[in-house]
């Protein structure tokens, strides 16, 4: 049974492939009344691109945001959304050459066992983060709509390869700052460094992981839908969408497992006539309901696979050991384009879950 | 919409409450044939007290497996497999007084707030470690399945507190060891300072947390559906449902964000006429597909939250500040109840995923 | 994929065989808040019997409701409402002499097939009549949440074998008429010559089917979710459950095929400040929608295939031609035990589109 | 919940609106290795058209298809087939005028209610006929993967208003007329009577309704997943997808109501070293599986809604009554658009069960 669609209430349906014509997605369940328009898209896919050009492989020509249905007269209308962007400059002679020589850190061998070489291999298919461009898309319509109810989602990268940063910023300032820094760091004096690091990898042929911290703003206390549809359980899900997610956690996190209970447990105490805590271990979940403090996630992404240096394979048809290079264009850390995409599934999942939970009704508001 | 069912073709539905009468799972999508019976339920349920008497709150009285339905004449009938246990020895008494004031580190402020109060709070109700053991009878059911396809699910504590393992054991020695050690470390003595540092946090009115990892070996190539379905997204979801998780990573996990991708990547190789890799960063799975190397994850369980000492908490019905001693049987470590927990739903994903893929077929055999 | 699950806001989750420990399901998804006990069940499985006697294989003890979870303190927590009833007088000798002689009209040969032969025969298993007292249950649960929105559902005979009634009655008549005819149809003169057609069928060895009509009232407008989930749509496939269904439709339904527009189609009006259709033929949906008039359907009831006279079949481990006489105890039709399962499986589809349409939300009341 | 997908292995969503850009699905699920191009869709598109000319509204420009997605190299390959048509020649001049007068028989009135006005109502939008080219692409796929497995579904017209066809075809002359009749149906002397029955309707400005039969030949034995995903379960909810259907019912449907038990039984012969029945009275179908003779169905079609003829209506704005001429182009007989519709969604269900059910592979054929 596949599975290329993800929610209960706001259900968003992926489709698309790195070197196919298009990626794009359905959006289904997206309350009727929501205003949209494609310039809500292109906006969001156009802020991407400049200050990432330095580290980055961004395809130069700019995606163009195509609404097929689901939008009328400048409002969402109840109906599924399909939304899409066509691909352009894919160059596919580089993959043909070594489609039988699987690389290391990538999807090509179990994909083509799966899928009995019927997948296309080009530009990794299905598994390409040109994938996450579609995910962008619904991620608009599921920020949208959070931010009519306050929720704010904010993703920023916290650590490239050694280099970690470790200072608070406001919403305002992580917005402000991520946007000038390549690497979509909100410290910028970290992210100059980062940016030094990604440079000198590329260089050396070779490639930089790092961590991307997700915070959510404002969320109603109660939200997540246990046992099994926890708030974090969702979310934990909805980020390995995102190619070289290896890992993440919430609040204190993998720290937490280190504390004793007196240290963790984040106190209650009334503040403005509202329940908040002293602290913010939990992450914003307990017992995988919101409890109304921020969410707080981070999400290991590994180092892009595809590096220039000699590495060791083996060839599927003659089945004998290989070595491999990877040629094309590659990013040597997909870190900051990762920014975006966990900041979407993150909001889709905060959406879906709002809707879920009858916060979000299903008509906005009537004419 | 609630959330109380998990698996696509392997469908868990779980009910029962702490302190209610039952707690039980609804198994649908077992393949018909499989031999099934209350043994092999109450094996597993049995295994795990004795060697942790000296650390946890071990109910005294056993639990009795029933199974209710969707078995017949010793074999799986295709229908749905109702098993549950009763509840036994609850005092509610100690709830009751705490009605209004939330447990910091615990679910009773979300939980009191999305159900307007009605939710049965009492040992914490359907957020109790005690659903667990619903987790494991399903997990009774998915392992056996598991099993006649040679996979093999193993979950162990690699750490409480500071005090961690590192040293790698056999499958063999694994389930030797851990079925020895109170704590369910297979490193023994590490086990036992393990043992230790729970016995003095207890002593402190304290408790701590840890680290459980989970193996799966012999995992067919190619099991996953990505972009949603990865089967790295839904074993992150999974382990989610257990009471206490904070964060969980596949292979290198958070480690690998540090690593160069020539580090990181591993080399294929042909070995024995199989393609394996040279090292396991990856964790087993690539792209979201079981890439055939042991699936390995790590997963972040927090300290306790129910403890002694004094707490500051707010009264949810005088919204002021007060203060909270929790009374009742606490385990000052839930780790080793997690690992039974944790390879349960493990296996369930597992098996879940290997009948998505057409490996496990929808009847075993037929007479 | 197994199938045993219904619905996606109330989830109604089937367990049991015929011949097994206990008929049950779990209900997850009941908004917290609704009073519910014991008593609300039984009460409804208690009304079914007495009437009936006189043609039905009423088994003889009375069936005994137990909630085992997600109800407290008397009403629903927001928890999966597990609910069940044991089997007794279960008597399986009958049926395993004919375990290889498939019964005509019935899912023995289909249902050997499909589960390799492990399936439960005795009984029918889980294709028996049996299996719809936990639908019920389920109902009773659907229709107090649909009572307090003031929505009523009300099942009833309209036709047993050739003898079909066309007046109309109002809710309370249908009522109070149903439960003193045996057969369930409120028309009391066309009851009794239904009765007598009932007991002549099985004086003949021989059995007869009918068509139950069901209303809602009071439902209100633009509930359903078109285009796949339209109220339509689901509520037919509910009515699938129900075994021995052979066909269903809405208002004029297969009549409606036979009309010009000008006669089908319903004009609105205005009455009252609301707006009301002048005739019904769309049986209270457009489009997949409510339309606000009372939703009407009729469901098609093949005779019981069960029947005293002697039958051609074939025996499956022979593979040759046989003939079989059906033992045991049967019903001659079992449209009256039909009418409360149809009641039911349409008020839990109303629930679940009520809930999915955001009529009625997650949480009734808080304390 | 919106509700735009259908199927569990073989999952189809639609999107698109009569007047917006495009109508389209995305089919997520088809196994890989299934020769797709868009010849394949062009062509079924096409065949529907010009025997309709006479007596439908057919859109005179050519709709042509394009995959977007999924296909590669000639094949599926395992990822989501979107593909979908653009929208030509929509006037939509005359939905504006009647905007706040709901057209009698169609969804205009609760779809407003429903999307507080947010609705697409330009040509029925979501709630169009237009809607179903898209489910005719998704049963394309559906067909050629049930073809492969030597399952053949057909439909065709049995009748228009009063005038009924009741003699049997074979599938190959059913294939032969229906592709002559502008009806549709095979029996062309009646097929002939119909045509002038639909042409009088129009001439008098108004409509005929009419019955679809859909068999499925060379069904294996024992699809179908009850208790709730049972065959006729599943089929009963797909016909529900495409607008005007007001019924269905399997082999003898209503008709079994009136029968004996020892009439509608159909008797188990063994012929040719198979198990078959001597009569089909079944559809196909015991205890929601199927049995292994053709699977049959009928489908009761409504009059078209739009008729010329002055309606009575209501001002929705003024909350008064009013009267509506319906302008516009309009058939006035929607069965012969119908029959395709039903076509594919029978398939579609069909190739999902047939999946579902483990008969069809998730990889059809490795290179």
């Amino acid at each position: 049974m596949a599975g290329n669609s993800i929610g209960k209430e706001f259900i968003v349906t992926s489709f698309g492939e790195s070197h196919g014509k298009v990626v794009g997605v359905v959006v289904d369940g997206c309350p009727a009344g929501l205003p949209l328009s494609e310039a809500d898209f292109q906006e969001e896919l156009d802020r991407r691109i400049p200050a990432e050009r330095k580290i980055v492989s961004a395809r130069i020509e700019k995606d163009n945001v195509k609404i097929l249905s689901g939008v009328f007269n400048g409002f969402a209308t109840g109906a599924p959304i399909a939304v899409m962007v066509e691909n352009k400059e894919t160059n596919s002679n580089d993959y043909e050459a070594i489609k039988d020589l699987p690389r290391p850190g990538h999807s090509d061998y179990p994909a083509r066992i799966k899928y009995g070489g019927f997948n296309d291999y080009r530009g990794g298919g299905r598994f390409s983060g040109r994938i996450t461009v579609a995910l962008i898309l619904a991620g608009v319509i599921a920020k949208k709509l959070l931010n009519r109810y306050n929720v704010d989602v904010l993703a920023y990268t916290i650590a490239i390869g050694n280099i970690k940063s470790t200072k608070k910023f406001t919403a305002e300032e992580i917005r402000k700052n991520r946007s000038q820094a390549s690497t979509r760091c909100p410290d910028l004096s970290c992210a100059e460094r980062m940016e030094e690091a990604i440079i000198a990898a590329k260089a050396a042929g070779d490639s930089v992981g790092g961590v991307v911290e997700c915070i959510a703003l404002n969320m109603p206390v109660g939200v997540g839908e246990p046992l099994f549809d926890a708030l974090d359980a969702d979310l934990a899900k909805a980020v390995f969408a995102i190619p070289a997610v290896k890992g993440v956690e919430f609040g204190a996190g993998f720290r937490a497992a280190e504390l004793m209970g007196s240290q963790n447990n984040d106190a209650f105490l009334v503040e403005g006539g509202k329940v908040v805590t002293a602290t913010e271990n939990a992450g914003g979940v307990l017992g995988g309901l919101s409890n109304g403090m921020p969410i707080e996630l981070r999400v290991a992404i590994k180092p892009t696979p595809s590096i220039a240096k000699e590495q060791r394979t083996v060839n599927l048809s003659a089945m004998e050991n290989a070595s491999i290079t990877v040629k094309g264009r590659h990013d040597p850390c997909v870190v900051p384009k990762a920014v975006p995409a966990i900041e979407a599934v993150v909001a889709i999942t905060l959406a879906d879950h709002m809707i879920r939970s009858g916060v979000i009704p299903k008509v906005l508001k009537a004419h």
